[in-house]
């Protein structure tokens, strides 16, 4: 299973990237509720620089109840997570990854997670296609 | 595999469970970068009672540098929750159950990552187990 869905865009800027990103997600049911500067952190914490890094918390909260409902443990796992970073690989370019909800289902024993896990796969997987869609046209 | 390290404290105040956490993190490197509490978040967004359950995210940004160094997607696990909740079976007693971070290992991939999360893994279990040591004699 991957890790994670993703999509790269190229030409546009980090931050209106990330903008966008926030835009469907809410389209989507998804709030951010954390928000990580890995760039920003490590630079503080230990003075190494990074490409510019972002880790966005997501969470949907009626699909976030029903899971907490069915399974307490799954807050090891939420918010979802949805990382926008530059490519470093590639000068230019943004990747999207969200994290992969399904792995949730997988890493926890717990079969009535599974239907739940596959709404938010089906949700997260829209955001990512209708970014790429949205972000090809801009 | 676990998805959590986790301990169970009976007969201490939820906030000061969290405060000792906390402090507990912070003693084994692990700043607290987000924190979300649960039950506001589901009361406020949907009207739904829940226990309380407060899920905090800890980085270690040593070993955060060199997961990201070494795989970049990591940022979909990261930071490593540790969850506080009160048990709704037990009433009285807390909950403190961190993301086992051998799923970091797990689900990704990539050989490299496997040194880095035994060392997460290793410091989490300190941080587990001397908050159950401290809290039972308290």
């Amino acid at each position: 299973m991957n890790v994670a869905l993703s999509t790269a865009v190229t030409g546009v800027d980090f931050d209106a990237v990330t903008a966008k990103t926030r835009e469907i997600l809410k389209d989507n049911g998804f709030g951010v509720l954390t928000e990580i500067d890995m760039q920003a952190t490590l630079k503080s914490k230990l003075g190494e620089e990074m490409e510019r890094y972002l880790i966005l918390g997501a969470c949907n909260p009626p699909l976030a109840h029903r899971a907490v409902t069915v399974e307490k443990r799954i807050g090891v796992l939420l918010p979802c997570n949805v990382v926008v970073r530059e490519d470093p690989q590639q000068p230019g370019t943004v990747l999207v990854e969200a994290m992969n909800p399904g792995l949730m289902a997988q890493v926890v024993d717990n079969p009535a997670l599974a239907p739940i896990a596959d709404e938010v796969s089906a949700k997260m997987r829209t955001v990512i296609d209708t970014l790429a869609g949205a972000l090809r046209t801009t």
